[in-house]
């Protein structure tokens, strides 16, 4: 949402994701929205991209701690409503969200789709991508890669393409920690460009030991599974000392210069137009 | 939403807006799509589309009787993001919504938005449109066929095309009435169309006359207007005697019969096919 939040209408844009209070509850609301061969490959099985439409969205409310209450729906037909709804059945049974509404539409060229995922926070504060202080350590669940190598063998027609077609929100692992954790978010966009732009949000400068992070993929393809996105595990920071309460990597810390800044191995990453995939 | 409202992950997607109970609260939650082409004409000043986006989706909570919260923008960028952002900010502050988050995407092919928008109950039970009983009133807020003219007038190039451009949601209005009505539901898809959904959503037969219908565009055109959408007046039965507490015309009643029935003028409409804008 960068290009909109300069306006002062978008102020609350920085951030994907919404939180509102209302009657003492903590809602978490987000909105994601997929457009066929940007998002998802022209031909891909309608299933496999209801399922990620949920999934991208449920781990925002992960990043949050929040426990899904329902999605809103927002569907171009396109001929392929049967396998869609299978997939949007089997996720939302998964993620325990309810179809609480939406809006279907026609339309002619690429297939558009939106949803709007709504969660309860289940702890006070909800965690931002904005508190991590210096000091803390830099944690990641899961492990990076799976979904670049999981592309590939979906274009290529051969191998295991599950971790990009069916990603898994990290939702138990976001209630978890939500109460130890300074700062959190999913990685959706490839981890350097998010743990960029946590350090931004904190005003702290992010160190990251490449070596630590755990793949998913060859050794080989180290320095792209850094960079590649859609594998939505979650980046966070604990303070010192503190034992992640869900299995968790410790990749780095946050230091206190310069501020916003992201240092791998020591040194700035090579660019700051491929630390990972942007959206437009 | 009934294509996909057969499946049962989809059994709230009858009505357009979803009621979340959330700490003693009633929020209203309705999602909008439009796409270039379809719901909006390619080249139309994207201040307009993003004023319709917003009052569309405000019209939904006004059939509720909400007042707004704020929205979650779905915004495919095509390089009218200052233009847009105009319209999207006055729409926001007219209708006292804010914009609490959202996904901007890249993509080719026609434009596609989507718009989520939450509001907060201000009268429990929150009106629906399966409420009208026999016996009851039907009434229509405002005047029919300022958007068709509207939307010729664009086209054309000359005239007044506000109605169509600038639509205004019925919001002091719902929220007034809905104490007292026993079904309300914005007219999005023109009257007929609506209020065959709502005999159907109620189990009665909605009788209108025709006649009766105010209309904001020559007599000539009464029949077309009927038909026409893009209007959102509210549609509203109260039992016989009661008093609309807004502005609004009697255009005729609910009976016993047939059940899902519509009568205009004492007759079934020529065709259900063309009623109104169908979204498909």
């Amino acid at each position: 949402m960068r290009a909109l939040a300069a306006h002062p209408a978008a102020r609350n844009l920085d951030d994907d994701t919404a939180v509102l209070e209302v009657g003492g509850e903590a809602l978490v609301l987000t909105h994601d929205m997929m457009i066929e061969g940007t998002h998802f490959l022209p031909g891909q099985d309608p299933a496999d991209v209801a399922w990620k439409l949920v999934a991208t969205n449920i781990s925002d409310l992960a990043a949050k701690g929040a426990e899904p209450v329902g999605v809103l729906l927002g569907y171009q037909l396109n001929g392929g409503e049967d396998r869609f709804l299978a997939g949007l059945g089997q996720a939302l049974e998964h993620y325990g969200a309810a179809l609480l509404g939406g809006d279907t539409v026609g339309g002619t060229g690429p297939q558009a789709l939106g949803l709007t995922a709504i969660g309860r926070a289940t702890h006070r504060p909800v965690p931002s991508r904005g508190g991590a202080r210096a000091g803390d350590r830099l944690w990641v669940t899961g492990a990076l890669g799976g979904a670049m190598i999981g592309c590939e063998a979906l274009r290529a027609g051969s191998g295991d393409s599950s971790a990009y077609r069916r990603p898994q929100a990290r939702l138990a692992e976001g209630i978890a920690l939500a109460p130890q954790v300074t700062a959190m978010m999913d990685i959706s966009d490839g981890l350097l460009l998010d743990a960029s732009r946590m350090a931004r949000a904190s005003g702290v400068c992010l160190t990251i030991d490449s070596a630590a992070v755990p793949l998913a993929c060859p050794e080989s393809r180290r320095a792209e599974a850094l960079r590649w996105g859609d594998d939505y595990e979650l980046l966070f920071t604990l303070p010192p000392g503190v034992t992640p309460a869900a299995a968790a990597t410790c990749i780095g810390a946050a230091t206190s210069g310069p501020a916003g800044g992201l240092l791998v191995d020591g040194k700035a990453p090579d660019s700051s137009e491929n630390l990972g995939f942007v959206h437009r």
